[in-house]
Formats: structure tokens, sequence, C-alpha cells
């Protein structure tokens, strides 16, 4: 059966899980969530997903939500791209742990911010603060790259795969390429991989909709 | 071989790692980090965790970081806390990192913004944003909880130990237990746990060393 992935193509952290299921192979099919739009604040989606978030994976009768958890899920379907050893499946969990504490979500929310936020609410000081935290997890992320081609291992991994959440989108929020050699090369990498699309070409809705 | 938790009291993310160690009854010592006087941001200490962050997990030859990462460990270790079906075990790592990425840092920047941070680095706008986000994620949980005693099946998990991190603190950071009915019934569930201590009884390190 065809696996549904409930997403829409601004939401980085639904990147994750659709540019995993599309290098695996997988049958499955994006299924757009109208979060501009409210959809996501529905009691029909809260019942769905407390959390109100995306993405939800659906496969069968397994409804998954946190990108972290369908990565997982994903990876114990294919045995692919959760680390070879015990030590590396912990390494690559700890990725995925501090991308969803300061990397993706401090992008997710810059770019939200900075972008996607009406003007009349946006606010420089709080714009100056996120700034800040962004710059700090993209230094973390910078160092621990440096002479790696990849997080963890010596291929593409869940860490990757949740770590660049955010960092192909071309909308300006903060996060230049040419100021991190070692995020854009591995970045180059990760964009290498057969088969590698981005995040608008593999999930429905973007900013061009919405213009 | 007594395992070590680099900790500091302060720290909410520490304490769930922490929490779980003393209740699983293992053989653990807490070494403090003087994350305040800067020991975090050293190179020796980055030299460990390229993240600069606590809790740090010692085991032998084992160096673990991320306290989801360890919480997991220690459930490998003991059998506990994980879940006791595969359905339950999604179901903890679901909250686990929604709580890294919604709850816990949000409470966390909260409390650091409005008690840690000097007063002089402090800004109205700042605090009104990040206000905002911790009631949201409070909002989240405290539906969660409508009607169950524990996040995840029957009894204590990771899920809880991971979302309580930073509400059992005595600061006041816009957080009320009084004004979140199902919060504050499942906070009194964790601390009616045989052994149950908060943090600053379980870890070296308070707010009244550096009075």
């Amino acid at each position: 059966m065809t696996m549904k992935l409930y997403c829409f193509g601004e939401s980085g952290n639904a990147y994750k899980a659709a540019l995993q299921l599309h290098l695996s192979g997988l049958d499955w099919e994006p299924v757009w969530v109208d979060f501009f739009g409210g959809a996501s604040r529905s009691p029909e989606y809260r019942e769905m997903n407390v959390m109100g978030e995306a993405p939800v994976l659906v496969d069968g009768d397994l409804t998954l939500t946190q990108s972290g958890v369908i990565q997982m899920y994903i990876t114990e379907k294919t045995g692919k791209f959760g680390g070879n050893t015990p030590e590396e499946a912990r390494e690559v969990m700890r990725w995925m742990f501090w991308d969803n504490h300061k990397m993706s979500s401090q992008a997710g929310m810059t770019r939200f911010l900075t972008n996607f936020l009406p003007e009349k609410h946006r606010n420089a000081d709080v714009n100056a603060f996120n700034q800040g935290r962004l710059k700090a997890a993209l230094q973390t992320l910078n160092t621990a790259l440096e002479g790696r081609d990849w997080l963890v291992g010596d291929g593409p991994t869940n860490a990757d795969f949740s770590c660049c959440g955010y960092l192909f989108y071309p909308e300006p929020y903060g996060f230049d390429r040419a100021e991190w050699a070692n995020i854009d090369r591995w970045l180059g990498n990760i964009s290498a991989l057969p088969g590698w699309k981005p995040p608008y070409d593999l999930m429905p809705g973007s900013p061009a909709d919405r213009a």
C-alpha cells in the first residue's frame, strides 16, 4: 500500500521524511497540508496529531508523527540511513536530537519570521535574537563537518537528512552557504546523491502558490 | 564501573538523565560542569562534545551526549521506561523529539532569559515572543494529558522524564502549575514515584551557590 506523507513544501521538517522516502525508493505520495491556511490547527487535524504539526506519515493502519520518529521507522523498513553499527546508530540519533533542538528548530523559525510572518508582526529585536541562535547552531554544524563528508560514518544517514532540513531553501533567512565552507561542501555531497531533489520538487505547495 | 554524568543543577536537560539514572537504581555519580563560568565553551569541553552542551554520560569507554540518546542508552541497559511494545516505544520517542523541539527547549530558554541572563541583556519583546512559544507548548502538553496519568501507556516512561525536564524548578519563568490542571496532576504522579527527587537534590550546582 502506498504510504501517505502529510506535508507541505515549505516544511523543512517534512522534507527530512520526504527526502528519505524518495532516496529509499519506497512507494509513497505526498498529501498537501494547507498549513498557512490553518489546516493543522483544525480539530480534525489535532485529532490525528495533538501536536498540530507536519509531517504525519500514514502507512496502512499506522500513523506516525515527528520527523525523527518517521525517519527511524523508514530505516526500520529499509535498513538504510540509520548507521552501520550501534555506535553509529547512537551518533545518528545524537545529531537528530540536536537538529530538532537547535538547528532545524531555529532555521525554521528564522525563515518563518523573515519570510512568511506578515510584516506588521515582525520585530527587529526578536529577529536579532533568533538570528543569533541560528548562527550558533550553524557554527556547531560547520565545526562538526570539518574534514568530514558526512556527519556520521562514511555515507549519508538520517543525521544528514535531519540537519539539512531547512538548508536547501532558496528564501533568504540568515543562512548563506558562502559563509560556511564545510556546510556548503556537505550540502553539495547531499545534492549529488543519485535522485536528490530540493524541497519544492518533492512536496506540493510553495510560496509561489501564494504569491 | 560507576557511570559519570556531566551536569549542573540548573540544567533541565541533564535532569532528564539524572532522574532516569536515579529511578533505575544504577551506579552513577554527577560531575559538576561550571556552565555559568563558561566551562562548556572551553576547547577541552568542545573536544568531548562539539555541541558544547550538558549532559554528557561517560560509561567506561563510551561517551554519549544529547539527553535523548542518553535516555535511550539507559533504557537499553535496564529495559525500563522505553515503552512495552513497538507502538509504545515509537510513542515515547515521539514525545522525546517533541520535547526537544518545542517543550524543554522553550522552557529552558524562558527560564534562562528571565532568571539567569544579566538584567542589562534582557529584552521585553524577546521575552514576550518566547513566552508565547512556551504557552503554546504547555497547551499541547496539557491537552495530551487530558484523562491520562502518563504520556504513554500505563506507567512512567522517558516521555514523561523528558517533558518534565524544566517543570519542577522553583524559579518563576512563565510556568505556573496552577494554570495547567492536567500538567499539575501529571507532575504530581511523577513526584510520587518512589525515590523521586527534584533537580537541585540530584545534581550539584544551583542559583543559591552563585547568590
